[in-house]
């Protein structure tokens, strides 16, 4: 079907869309009809956010481009000015790599500026997980990311069903399921004894014990409160005092303040319960997160891959608010009473069933068919015209 | 219902926006509620667009702020850029001005860069003519716009249903119709006889008597086939050799060739039908399509303005496919005998009856309704999932 | 001689421009002739600085621009792109406030982007600081600043002949000294008791004590050895373990690689010796300059200031190399051991006398007169020239 | 001496860059221990300018990256963010890259975009034309560029004299004369009948005959007042009617100015006398101007080149002042009376002798040499110290 061999770029802007990408990456890579082409972008190229695309390199994948876009502020402007250097920035990128299909995951700032850079270039665009309702401002990216995507790759049955009520044409929305099912399942939860030994600050840490993962990201729409919330969280867990896992917070505009939030905390307490790390690479926190009692905060990671292992959840405050999610999770108002509670609960049910919700471990292999059989066009249309 | 004096930013990124937007504008300066911030971005400061931002002046409107955005190239990835400089550039005036509501219209990328920085920045967005269908990349970039927007004012019963159907919640969609409509209706044809010996370049044209309007844009999803499409539509016209009042094309990447067609046409051939223009005021604009005996091209101000002054319209391509018209137009591809067919078909027709289909004349004062009584809110969510 | 009042833009990039700059500053304000514009730029407006913004404003000024350019990523690429998004915001804010010149001060990258813009707008430059000689990539900025700038003032006598061997016209170079200098010699060295109870992280620290105060910034043209070259101060500073006032560095490439080798060394060590700080105001910095038994590390400011206070001084690597200095410092490698014998004998020998090298204290006068007197030109000329 | 293979990025930032820079790319690609990459930017990617990157592959060269830059505006802070929209995009390419040195030319805001970011990025720069003296704001940004170098290729004895003077190391100045002398010379002046019949827009122009060359650029220091200097020169030029072939000008700051004078004049007038190009290759201008009775404007290639040819020139306006010239030049104010006189007399002159002012056409040569044997350092420092 495809005459000659199809160049697909597929952009990474941060640690969480190389955890649910590699399973397609490789896909690509192992088909003789496509050419990988790997753009890693925004958090991943930094430090302070533990380097991802270190781990991109370890897992045996050239990265063809780097895009450096972040503008420091940590302010709602700042964000905008990101997205702002991010398309001149991918635009010159496509550009150069002149890619057949850009592929790009989620709705993140970053992301935006990709599939806009793309689309305007007249380079199809496919887009997994669209479709999905959240709250932060990632709400109106993911959807807009949409109207200017070729191909769809949401990850449920209710995503495929939004997307294609939001006026897409249905023979380019497939729900394929979200690629992260395709290894989450089989993984075992080895990790080594001294793993947290060697990574992140903080006290002592065993993988062998039992522990809670939090991860708290800012709600953009809510900017200018995020001090007050990451306070109740961190008091919950301060009186809680079991040994825990927490990744520091993504770039989103407020996360200045929760970062600065925990390192105050530290400052002027004893915290040996507290272990924070930058960033795990995508097994590792996979397992971490089959393994811990309770995963505690508001990454879509909690509701999505925990479904995939049955872990028990405490959703806090409105990030996630209107995502789809299994029966394992508890959803609290950022307050700490709500929060131990949630979490006591949590840790006395244990695990739970796991679900089909967000697929069945073979979106990777769906979505090669897809990118494969596509037939390229440029001219998108609102759907509704041709049914009317 | 408001406490105190509302902010509301009016966006204007070129000559069109500004032909529309104007009695909105009007408006909002003589409701006491409300403060009037104006700024002028992309063309509409450029000496070889006709600095449209002198006309608004001129008007009596403070400009408040200016946006220069444009990367040259006329080529896909230049377009790119200009976004990602318009979106740095937007939010640095957003910071500025700190208005408690940016109001913008249409589809252009540079309202697109205005629309991302106003949202990231959670300003509260009103967007005036979402839910239309065309082509070109307009037709993603508006969708895209709609999701970014909290308040919204489609022209056309259709527009706001499909803008609903795509998941705004009901109750921030308004069907206020087209506010060029507020006046065109009105407006007698009267034009000073000496007009165009004082603006713009080529033939002697007289607005006394019968001449052709043009306007021609590229089609940005076809770009590299502009040079051949404008050819057959020069050759059309060249051959009737009636006066024919020509406006230069907009900046989107392919319109250099579009240019370059023209004034090689004017090069090589002696070409008196042919009278050339940068920019006309609003009203000047709209007085000529009213008089005009037949509006050519592809802007769409033939399809939406039309319908108040029941001018007959040859619309070439497929840059507005998909848009709702009256019954006013006459649709042919890029070919020099279907255009002239269309036009002598015109021509003979005469004037048509006017028509609602892009609203009643009321449109200003229904937005200015709607703006003073807006709660802002900054969380968006697609309305699907509270029918769920 | 002034017709008008003068609108002079006063530009702050650092913490550092700022303590130098507050005496030119006050006396603008003072001067019926002058009106004081401020832009605030940089890691001024950053949290993790400390956002000096603030103490100008504390300190009545009022900002009347803000500038973000800090592009994430502490590698020299994006040390560039900082420069350039700097030059276009740059050149937003003066276009907006049309000063009728521009001040700045010094060699910093952010600086330049000033200057650049400025240039090229044709708005008059004013320098302070230039012709001085120092290590890092601030060597090759300073004197291309000196080529855009209109007039200099330079704080010492070998710097103005510098200047004016460069080709600068005599008529335009005034050594004034450095306006730090204005006030440093007449404050006093009281602190409040709890200072630093209040102020940074780390062990306890008294200013009534004695202590050690350390800047230590990368060396842009030694980019990649910073981590080396920190580990020396720190086991230096470790086996002398007296209390020490740290500053956190600048965001110059390599900035990233100093932090994390103190957050290290916090982590794994009790390290009571150790008080860390964002940023001071100047006046308390200043005061900290001149209490301290020993300033170690290479900032300018400590080969600068402390000639008005006569401050033992450790200097160590290449940052500042070939920039003139009193006979109270020593300069050694970044070895340990070196660092280590030099503060002993610095403490040992205690307080130098002070020096006029960087000044006499008038310099704030002396440059008001020089800027109101200015006749403004735009067009440079190499002065060799008029010479030849 | 040098070890491995040198890769060096030569950028061309406008059609005048190439004609000087092309026989030291000759001579990169001719050498086995020197690899040439080859960046185009700015005016070099734009078709109103003729798109000379089109010249540059036709002769064999391969692009190994492009920057587009230009942000449209033709005023003095749209010129400002041009060159920081290149900091950003230059940095892009010299990141993927990766020379060992960049070489370029002139005074350019586009080369001073290319020279901070190689500078700033520990890329040893080389930087040919430094040390001459001009108008405009290229002569600040020749002699900033000349302080972010590391390698100094001046044209004439007195650049190179100056060039140390400001304190630049003598061991890395090289007075190796023009490489535009490397070829000039030996041109011979043939030209195809046709070659203006197929090339720009005006009045017939044949080779054969007697013909005047005009090139005149706007002057960013004296912007706003272009429009009456065109003038002047625009009516001198009439009066004279003479064949003339006109080059458009570049893009600076008033160019448009410029532009539109020619073009309003060609829209009332009948000039069959005057024949515009955007562009000619590098040895096609030569010949013309080896050919043109009479050169007139204020190109930099009328005071350079024309030493070659001996040449007749009429320098008009402040852009060269300052300039090293030869004996073949008379310079006029922008006053059509003088220029009519000046032209006059120049014809009557005839041909000059030719002169080596420039060089002895082995610069390339000398170059390559010393690109060779280049002993790569990164720390710059005034030069007064040592001699101190």
């Amino acid at each position: 079907m495809v005459e000659s061999v199809r160049r697909v770029c597929a952009v990474l802007v941060d640690r969480a869309n190389y955890g649910r990408m590699h399973p397609v990456m490789r896909a690509i890579q192992a088909d003789p009809d496509l050419d990988l082409l790997t753009v890693c972008a925004g958090t991943m190229l930094l430090e302070r956010f533990g380097q991802a695309e270190k781990i991109v390199s370890a897992d045996g994948f050239k990265i063809d481009g780097r895009v450096f876009l972040e503008v420091e502020g940590s302010i709602p402007a700042t964000m905008a000015k990101s997205i702002g250097l991010g398309v001149i920035e991918f635009s010159t990128e496509f550009q150069r790599l002149q890619p057949d299909m850009v592929l790009l995951i989620g709705d993140r700032y970053e992301a935006l500026a990709a599939a806009i850079a793309a689309a305007y270039m007249n380079i199809p665009l496919a887009h997994i997980q669209g479709g999905e309702v959240s709250g932060s401002i990632d709400e109106s990216a993911r959807h807009a990311i949409t109207k200017f995507a070729h191909l769809h790759f949401p990850s449920t049955k209710r995503s495929a069903e939004f997307i294609t009520r939001m006026g897409e044409r249905p023979d380019t929305v497939f729900n394929v399921g979200c690629p992260s099912g395709d290894y989450i399942r089989s993984l075992d939860t080895s990790l080594p004894a001294d793993l947290f030994a060697k990574t992140g600050v903080g006290g002592p840490l065993s993988a062998d014990n039992p522990f809670f993962l939090v991860i708290y990201h800012p709600v953009t729409t809510h900017f200018g409160s995020e001090r007050q919330q990451i306070q109740q969280l961190i008091d919950a867990l301060a009186e809680l005092a079991q040994p825990t896992l927490w990744i520091w917070p993504n770039i989103d505009a407020g996360a200045d303040d929760i970062s600065k939030a925990l390192r105050t905390y530290r400052e002027h307490n004893r915290a040996d319960w507290l272990h924070l790390v930058k960033n795990l690479d995508p097994i590792t926190f996979q397992k971490c997160l089959k393994k811990t009692i309770c995963a505690i905060g508001n990454s879509s990671s909690f509701i999505r891959d925990s479904t995939f292992s049955g872990t028990p959840v405490v959703l806090v405050g409105a990030r996630q608010t209107g995502r789809e999610h299994g029966g394992n999770l508890i959803a609290v108002p950022p307050q700490k009473r709500s929060i131990m509670d949630a979490i006591r609960s949590q840790v006395t049910h244990g695990r739970y069933p796991i679900s089909n919700l967000y697929g069945d471990g073979e979106a990777s292999m769906r979505m090669i068919e897809k990118i494969k059989s596509f037939q390229p066009y440029r001219q998108k249309m609102l759907h509704y015209v041709s049914e009317n």
